[in-house]
């Protein structure tokens, strides 16, 4: 079994160390623009050679995970250089753009839509865990259009890994996903970046700032290469989630200004709701 | 030794089992409002006996972890009923209107300021875990006004928890903590509302939401009768930390509606560096 990697950062590498463990013999084949990453991916043990894309003939399969905009770039040259049994397969954020990027390609039965629900906000190979997709869900969009055998053998994959799979519309995705992912993101950027700008002295961050705040702020620390490109891609339902993330600050703030404590507490008591919906999963 | 814990949930009740392990003789007493509170404090063994406000007398220690207005209410009648070896020590998380509530008061000098930089989101007795305490930052404010040998028999106990102490001035806490937790208490209960408003079928956040938004959202099951009454009490500082928020929020959302990527790349990357003041915590 041969495996390419087109990206080899968190994502993929640790894809890669729970293939290796589950594919013994599989040989794990890492292309990128970046040799510093091949090298560091290399000696990590998550690649075992290194190739570009017109050396994909061969692959049984291919797992894109780089930035969203390089992903629906790439992805029709991608799926003319694989080979018969190759299956491609994208792991990016958005869905929409990156479906409608191949829709009318030859080979399109070779594709599969994925966006797994797993990731960390570290990036790059030494980012790369064992088990991170292990009972997470993924998303795949567009089944209908892969190749019944082709789906079969990715929802299997999927399953040996230890995932949910859910079917969603490319559409609805990325209009829900805006909500659930894409608008935490900005909220802990702004947050990181208010806090920045106020507090000049270091220490005072250091000192004072809690577990609560480390938890609100930790995506802030998340790769700008592979979010920018996520928020442009679905601008759409990323400005109007903030619309009205905004509209709910605002409306906050002037409660807050008036005094109205009775009403703020009970809005307050109806958002922990969220507790009750989260300690389920 | 008897300590005396005015409210007994996860601020003092955690502080009890620290103390009891510590002292294994100190007699434990429970102060609260609600006999449901205080008969699961019992049942849990944070406390060995209840109490009320004036059988505070022979009381070694007071602590005081309520809603902060109910602090700066309480705190004078606390302070008639103490005797004189009793050294009374609040937990909340602003200091201005508390220490202001004390001011004048004959027995000024056997009360300490302090707000220790820990938590969860949890609340009540349940919520109470071993060494929350340890290796946290207690901030100190007004130590001028405490009456030294009391103020050293804190500064122990506070080294035998394992905390790291710092002393500042109670108007400079107020200001600074808006930034860095209460404003992130605002921008997770938002964004829990923004989602509930949108998310009507649960089953899409429950099957989407990854550990990214868990995180940011985490904060937004606090309880709002303890944060309310912060935001109320600390409200000059955390709307002028919304004010600052929402500016960078609109900010952000200008940019990404004009396509200025490159601008939106270079703010992310420059935000990235609370990483950096993060990880050396």
């Amino acid at each position: 079994m041969k495996v390419s990697f087109v990206g080899i950062g968190l994502m993929n590498g640790s894809l890669s160390l729970d293939l290796q463990h589950l594919y013994p013999d599989a040989v794990m084949q890492g292309i990128s623009r970046k040799e510093a990453t091949l090298k560091r991916a290399f000696d990590l043990g998550l690649i075992h050679q290194t190739g570009d894309l017109h050396q994909l003939q061969d692959a049984d399969w291919v797992f894109v995970s780089i930035p969203v905009e390089a992903i629906a770039h790439l992805l029709p040259q991608i799926l003319d250089a694989v080979g018969e049994k190759t299956l491609v397969i994208d792991f990016g954020s958005t869905k929409s753009a990156i479906c409608q990027a191949v829709k009318n390609h030859p080979k399109r039965d070779q594709f599969l839509a994925a966006h797994p629900i797993a990731g960390t906000e570290h990036s790059g190979p030494d980012a790369a865990v064992s088990e991170l997709y292990k009972g997470k869900t993924i998303m795949l969009c567009e089944t209908a259009l892969t190749h019944d055998a082709l789906l079969d053998r990715a929802e299997k994959l999927f399953g040996q890994l230890g995932m949910i799979i859910r079917r969603m519309d490319p559409v609805e995705h990325d209009k829900h996903i805006a909500y659930v992912s894409h608008l935490s993101h900005i909220t802990s950027f702004m947050l990181g970046k208010t806090v920045l700008e106020k507090e000049t002295d270091e220490q005072n961050i250091f000192d004072m700032a809690g577990s609560g705040f480390a938890s609100t702020v930790r995506l802030a620390k998340s790769s700008p290469e592979m979010w920018m490109p996520i928020f442009a891609q679905n601008k759409q339902n990323v400005l109007e989630t903030l619309d009205e993330y905004i509209r709910n600050m605002n409306a906050f703030k002037e409660k807050l200004a008036a005094d109205a404590h009775e009403e703020l507490l009970a809005e307050m008591k109806e958002i922990n709701k969220i507790k009750t919906i989260l300690e389920h999963k």
